[in-house]
């Protein structure tokens, strides 16, 4: 099956439309037909080909909602017409101890959306800038919020269980103070699901224009991180921090706000290193630096249904097709808020 | 009380022979007529000024053992005549989190055996390297070895604490793989105690000439860690990693030695950082890096009794007072095996 899509030749030339094929629906195989695709940094990153090992054509996109257009014999959990989603993740081995946890995204043999290994032409993945995919039945996801959130789902893939997997992992909760660092696709992800789950919600931006924005996203505070004073206040204070900010900046100065036993988990990798931190905050009071990337399928459902339930959704600017070169540029000016996502239907345009 | 300690006037002086007064023993505290104190590296640190801050005259030693020779009137648990050790920690609030949770070494007004703010003369705490010491009833610990032990005892209060502390904390223990990455006097102790707990150990030392000597310890394997093969062998192997080394190395070497969720924790502050880790390693396997410093009284009296149970002790060379500038250049170079322990009997001379 042939199918428009959006995507590159080469590192150093703008996305225009393209036709790819898919292959016919398996035995296990979910074909959907994609309504909506979220624009993620990655995205940018991998097409561009600042991240090593990009395969061309590469079409991106990893943030993917639409309705199942045939299943194969095999397939038990959708039928067509069901609305689903489909996250970073199309494959893995299914058999090792991070499959059978339900942590597939932890796989060493975990193929992502786009420019990942497969046997499909034309060898590698093609992602969600597509009118149509298919994917291997268990790499589905059900979507239970109302169809006319569905645009507003789409990042719920990436950003929202990319930010929900650590703050689930590392128990944000009532009771626990958590700050998120950088407030962007992920981290207005990060603030509205740890204030979803109960936590007191500290937000930190280098932005005082973002102060308004961050407490309207269910912060229950804000600190300009430039601000001395501000980030003296918190010393000692938060369980936990979600680091959503991929460039390398001063790690010290956040750990120094955790807690005995605190983790700051990173859940951004800067192409160059941080500052490298002092041992010594670590070991002053046991703290750790972690990193998690994505999640895992049974987490990414939860993180779903708890976003139906609770009417969570990303906040969106919807773009056409065409508007991918120029949405890329103002993501890299910081100009959105917080996630571009592509309408679909004008692959076909 | 006036009595004979070994310390120095200033950072470029040698220790030599001093005069010091203890206090009056209070009703709380523990007179303890010193019969060995150990020789940890951070007496050569904070006596040569290496670190910020050092009072003079300073005299180190935080790794002492000995027999009680008297008690203030509300001291219940020891008595004339016990056999006690005093480690690192000499006071703390005593009703904070931390001290409430048993762990005073992470108590924001912890006190440390040397260097650390008293009310005594000269107004810093002086350490074990002198006849007698008193201290709160709190901070002293049982020792329950056979006496002709004792000198080989005195390292576990420092040593043994700092690596058994984050040996519990992250549960080493059968089934479990443990790195330990260095084998001097922390390392050392790391191996005994990791393989008394039940775990599979791997000690990573850079020195061929060491690694008949680490199994002789406990170690199951010994890895050169400038060996690309045998460290590729471990790659995702070890649930957990205990870094003694104090000097910056490399530590992505040591992260892809981890399997998913493992946790690589430091116990020495190098002087100047470590190279930056990559980030990418942390995420891709949700690792930690996490600090430990010391133990909390509790735990240290739980270490001790269980040495005690096994049988462990370190492995130590015994020196005169008058010797310790000579020990202390042979530290530098390594050439000890794997801690010199102070006879303080020889303070008199």
């Amino acid at each position: 099956m042939t199918v428009k899509a959006y995507g590159a030749h080469a590192g150093d030339q703008p996305l225009q439309s393209l036709d790819i094929s898919r292959r016919a629906t398996g035995a296990h195989d979910v074909q959907i037909e994609i309504a909506y695709c979220g624009v993620c940094h990655s995205d940018l990153h991998q097409v561009r080909s600042e991240w090593a090992g990009t395969l061309y054509p590469c079409v991106p996109g990893h943030e993917i909602v639409g309705r199942v257009s045939a299943v194969g014999a095999h397939v038990a959990g959708v039928k067509p017409g069901d609305l689903v989603g489909v996250g970073c993740i199309v494959d893995s081995c299914k058999h090792c101890a991070d499959c059978e946890q339900g942590l597939e995204n932890y796989c060493d043999h975990m193929v992502g959306t786009y420019n990942g290994p497969t046997p499909d032409a034309p060898g590698h993945t093609l992602g969600g800038y597509s009118q149509r995919i298919v994917v291997h039945e268990r790499y589905v996801l059900h979507i239970r919020h109302p169809e006319e959130q569905l645009a507003a789902v789409a990042p719920l893939l990436c950003a929202g269980i990319t930010t929900w997997s650590p703050l689930r992992h590392w128990k944000a909760g009532p009771g626990h103070r958590v700050g998120v660092v950088g407030i962007g696709g992920l981290g207005h992800m990060g603030i509205k699901l740890a204030h979803a789950m109960g936590a007191h919600v500290v937000a930190f931006t280098t932005s005082e224009s973002k102060r308004e924005a961050a407490r309207a996203l269910g912060a229950d505070e804000v600190v300009v991180s430039r601000n001395a004073e501000e980030m003296a206040a918190q010393a000692q204070s938060l369980d936990f921090i979600l680091n959503t900010v991929a460039a390398p900046h001063d790690l010290d100065a956040f750990f120094a706000l955790l807690k005995r036993d605190g983790t700051m988990a990173l859940v951004g990798a800067p192409a160059t290193p941080h500052p490298s931190p002092q041992v010594f905050n670590l070991i002053m009071k046991r703290r750790s630096l972690a990193g998690s990337m994505i999640g895992g399928i049974p987490e990414t459902q939860e993180m779903l249904d708890f976003c139906a339930e609770h009417g969570i959704v990303a906040d969106i600017e919807m773009i056409r097709a065409d508007e991918i070169n120029a949405a890329y540029e103002r993501m890299l000016r910081g100009d959105v808020k917080y996630r571009f996502v592509i309408d679909n239907a004008t692959l076909a345009a």
